[in-house]
C-alpha cells in the first residue's frame, strides 16, 4: 500500500468538514456525536477506508512494549482474588519478556472501548489483554474491526440466536470439564444424588460449568435424566444464597453431595451441610466441591476445582506476542492454535473426603 | 541553575572512561559493576554533582501522567487481597485525575530499585507509589536521593538503633489503633483475659499491631502488665498457626478472646475456638477478632477491624501530585501535612457478640 495516499485523521476531518476531535470521538465515543454528524463521519470513513488505530500502529516504527489490560471493579466476595492473580501472573510474563502493564478502569464494555482511543493513540499502548469475555461483545468487535492486537482470557462465546462470533486469539480454562471432574469424584466415593448449585442462566461461564456437572451426571447414570432438574439450583453468587440453595436442595431432592459453580456458593453449602449433618442421628455430612480453589477454600479444607492462571498468562501472553508481530491467521480454520482451552484441576480435601452414606437407592 | 553546565550521563560516562550504560549500571545496578569500577564512576557522580534522574525530570517539560507501581508477589493467604484493593483504588484516583498506573514486579528491594532506572528513563514513568514500607528502606532512601517524586502506602518505620528514617510523603493506617478498639470492644463485652497472636518481633506494621493491644490492656487495667508475656503468641501469620497458637494459649493461660493481627490467623483461632467451645460443658466459644476485613472475614461471621482503603488511595494520590508538581516541603517540619495516618474501623460480627462468660476472677 502506498502510505502517501492513506487517509488520515485529517483527511476524513476535513472531507467531513468537522473537527478532528468530532472524527476521533466518531470512532470512539459515538453517543458524544450527533446522528447526522456521526452518520455523515462513518460514511467518509468507508469512502476512504480509513483505518484509524491499526492504520497508525503499522505506521509506527518503535513499539512502546507497553499493553493495556482493564482493571475490572473490586468483587467484594470470596471469589475476586481470581483475576487479580491473572494480572500478577500476567505482569510477571510480560516482564520477563520485556513488555510492561498498564491499567486502566471502565465501569462497562461501553466505557472500556471509549478508553482504547486514548490509550492506543496518546500512551501508545501496543496491544490489549481483555478478561470477563461473554457473548455479543462489543469489546472484541471494536477491536478487530480497528486491526488492534488482543487477546483475551475467557473464550470467544457464541451468542445463541446471532452469528459466529468474532474471531480472534483466546485462553481459557474448561469449566465444564471441571465440574466434570467434580461429580466423577464424588461418584468415585459412592455418591448418586449430586446436586448442582449456580448461577442464573445466561451467564457463559456459569451455563458452561452447569452443562459439565449435567453430562457427568448422564454419563456415570446415577440418576435419571429428568430428575436431574430438581437437583439444580439458580442462585446469585453468595455464600448466603449457597447456604439457602443448599437449605432448600436437602429439603426436596436429599442430595448426599454439592457441586457448586464458586468457592463462594460452596463455602454456604458446607455451612448447611455441616449444620444439617450435626441433626441428623448419624452425623453424617454431605460432600462439598467448590470452584476457582481460592485462599478460603485452602483455609477452610474444600475440595475445589483450580484454575491453571500462570499457565494461562504464560499461553495469553504468547498469544499477544504473535498478535503484536503481525501473526494473526489470514483464514477461519487457521485460528485452531491461537485458541487454548486449558484443563482446571480438581483439589480433593476434607469436604469430600468420606464415602457417600449408604441410602435406600 | 544554568541549564548549560549541568552535568549529564556522557558527561559522568567521560570523566570517568566508561560507557554510558556503564554509568547507568553503576546508579542503578551497582552489583552488575567491578568494584574498582563502582567507586571510579560513584566518586565522578559525587564529584560533578551529577543528579541522573532527578536532573532528567526537571528538564522534561511534558509529563507522562504514567506513575509505577510494584506489584507484590501473590500471597497465597486469605490477606492477600487488601493491596489488590489498594491497587485498584488507587488505579480509579488516578484515572480520575487524568493518570494511569503502570505495573512492574519484582523479587525484592533491590530488584525494585534496579528497574527504577528504566521504568523513569525509557517509559519515563513521572512518579511511583510504594508499598509495604520497612524500617531502612533502601528504596525511598534511593528515590529520595535521586530526586523522584513519591509516596509510599505505609509509613517511615524508624529503625531502632540507626538515624532518622528519610523523611517523605506517605499514607498509612494507625494499626495500633485498630488493635486498641479491638481491646476496648472485648472489653465492653465482659472480657478480662484478651490474647493477642502476632507475627515474630521485627515486621513493624506486626509489632504495631501488638503494641496497640498491649497498649490497652494496661489502660482498661484487666491484666496485671507482666501477665500480659503470658497472653500473647508470636507465630507466622496462617490459619493453620493461629489455630495451634490458640491451642497453647487456652491451654496455659486460658483466654477469654483473641485479638488476632490478621484474618488468617483469627480464622484459625475461630476454628480453635469453636471446637473448644463444644468440649466445655457450658458450650462458651472464646470470642476472635481479626485484622483487614477480609471477604472471609465478611463471610464467617468475623469481627475485624477495616482499613479504609480507598480514602487511603485519595489521599495517597492527591499527596503524589503535590511531588509532581513540586511542593515538597523544605524543612523537617514542614512533612506534617504529607505524612497521613487514618483510623481504622472495627466492624463488629458474630464472632465477638457474645458477653463474656462469667469466671473465677
Amino acid at each position: 500500500m502506498n502510505d502517501v495516499h492513506r487517509p488520515t485523521l485529517e483527511t476524513v476531518a476535513a472531507r467531513a468538514a468537522v473537527s478532528r476531535q468530532t472524527v476521533s470521538n466518531a470512532l470512539n465515543a459515538p453517543h458524544l456525536v450527533r446522528p447526522e454528524t456521526l452518520a455523515r463521519v462513518l460514511a467518509v470513513v468507508g469512502e476512504l477506508e480509513y483505518r484509524p488505530h491499526g492504520a497508525a500502529r503499522q505506521l509506527r516504527t518503535n513499539r512502546s512494549h507497553v499493553i493495556g489490560l482493564r482493571l475490572e471493579p473490586t468483587v467484594d466476595g470470596i471469589s475476586g482474588a481470581l483475576l487479580d492473580r491473572f494480572l500478577h501472573a500476567l505482569t510477571e510474563q510480560a516482564q520477563q519478556r520485556g513488555y510492561r502493564v498498564m491499567l486502566f478502569t471502565a465501569a462497562d464494555d461501553d466505557a472500556e472501548i471509549a478508553q482504547y482511543g486514548e490509550l492506543l493513540d496518546v500512551l501508545q499502548v501496543d496491544a490489549f489483554v481483555l478478561t470477563s469475555t461473554h457473548h455479543d461483545d462489543p469489546r472484541t468487535q471494536w477491536l478487530s474491526t480497528h486491526g488492534v492486537p488482543f487477546v483475551t482470557f475467557g473464550r470467544a462465546w457464541a451468542s445463541g440466536d446471532a452469528a459466529p462470533p468474532v474471531q480472534h486469539a483466546w485462553v481459557d480454562v474448561d469449566g465444564a470439564a471441571g465440574t466434570q471432574a467434580a461429580v466423577e469424584h464424588l461418584v468415585e466415593r459412592g455418591h448418586r444424588r449430586i446436586a448442582f448449585i449456580g448461577w442464573p442462566d445466561g451467564s457463559d461461564s456459569g451455563d458452561d460449568r452447569r452443562a459439565g456437572w449435567h453430562r457427568a451426571m448422564i454419563a456415570a447414570d446415577v440418576a435419571a435424566p429428568r430428575s436431574l432438574d430438581g437437583l439444580c439450583a439458580r442462585v446469585v453468587d453468595g455464600v448466603g444464597s449457597g447456604s439457602a440453595a443448599a437449605e432448600e436442595l436437602l429439603a426436596s431432592a436429599e442430595p448426599t453431595a454439592f457441586v457448586c459453580a464458586s468457592d463462594s456458593l460452596a463455602l454456604g453449602a458446607l455451612v448447611t451441610a455441616r449444620a444439617h449433618g450435626r441433626a441428623t442421628p448419624s452425623g453424617e455430612v454431605t460432600a462439598v466441591v467448590g470452584f476457582d480453589d481460592t485462599p478460603v477454600a485452602r483455609a477452610i479444607g474444600l475440595t475445589s476445582v483450580a484454575q491453571p492462571l500462570i499457565d494461562a498468562a504464560e499461553r495469553a501472553f504468547g498469544l499477544l506476542l504473535s498478535e503484536v508481530h503481525g501473526n494473526r491467521p489470514r483464514s477461519a480454520g487457521g485460528w485452531a492454535g491461537h485458541q487454548v482451552l486449558l484443563q482446571p484441576e480438581l483439589v480433593p480435601r476434607e469436604s469430600s473426603a468420606r464415602p457417600a452414606p449408604r441410602g435406600p437407592d
